[in-house]
């Protein structure tokens, strides 16, 4: 993809602090950190949507971000790491080739999302949640690979 | 794992609203979900952390929460999905069975980390970049498999 960003960074024609490359994926530091340390491992091969990366690529993408993490982990600063991913403007993506963030957690950074915990209705939560999910396995099964 | 509440769902001993199963992974509705369709992906063999899963595992378990964060986008209310992972107690971790989840997203629904994006200082970004990157790339090869 000529005008991708994240293409030019495998390609070697924009610079990148890479903190690991192999034949599927590269891994490289975010350059604006929510901690320092914070990397994204994104597949060599041109991918809007982490949906249509294969599944061994997928694989190596999870299993590098976890050893990242890990990594980081073990620096003095930190205890902990998230991965994160986008897929789509209204999920938070911004550049349109698939990344997995890996960001290394303090005790105390703070870091949260706003994020509430709904709840279904009283004495119905089994059956809505039923309901949900059948609908969800049905449309599942339409879309095998 | 006798104890973990995650393993019990696997093998049935407590329910669940399952919305995909496999050889090696399953997925079930969150019971306190962010938004309706909040989803949770997790490996069947026991890990505390998503770093010791398998890569094909890690794979699997990847693509099949993109499956479902696609299936979850093109429902009426959603447009996109974020994939999160919290790798230990200072990320979030609380059932110490990694999970995936999968987050539906609608452009209204205002859910964001309260992130920071830090700068390196002027003039010394892609120096001190580039040494961080530099520290990451050793202690990796470090721990190859």
């Amino acid at each position: 993809m000529g005008e991708c960003i994240f293409c030019k960074i495998v390609n070697g024609e924009i610079p990148a602090a890479k903190v690991y490359e192999d034949d599927l994926v590269t891994a490289f530091l975010d350059i604006a950190p929510i901690n320092f340390g914070h990397v994204l491992v994104i597949p060599k091969e041109h991918h809007q949507s982490v949906s249509t990366v294969p599944e061994n690529v997928a694989g190596r993408m999870l299993k590098v971000a976890s050893r990242i993490g890990i990594v980081l982990k073990r620096r003095d600063e930190y205890d902990a790491y998230n991965l994160h991913l986008a897929d789509g403007t209204a999920a938070g993506q911004v550049v349109m080739h698939a990344h997995m963030h890996v960001v290394p957690r303090g005790v105390e950074d703070n870091f949260r999302w706003n994020w509430r915990q709904l709840t279904y209705p009283d004495g119905k939560a089994a059956e809505l949640a039923k309901e949900l999910a059948e609908k969800i396995t049905v449309a599942l099964s339409n879309t095998e690979e």
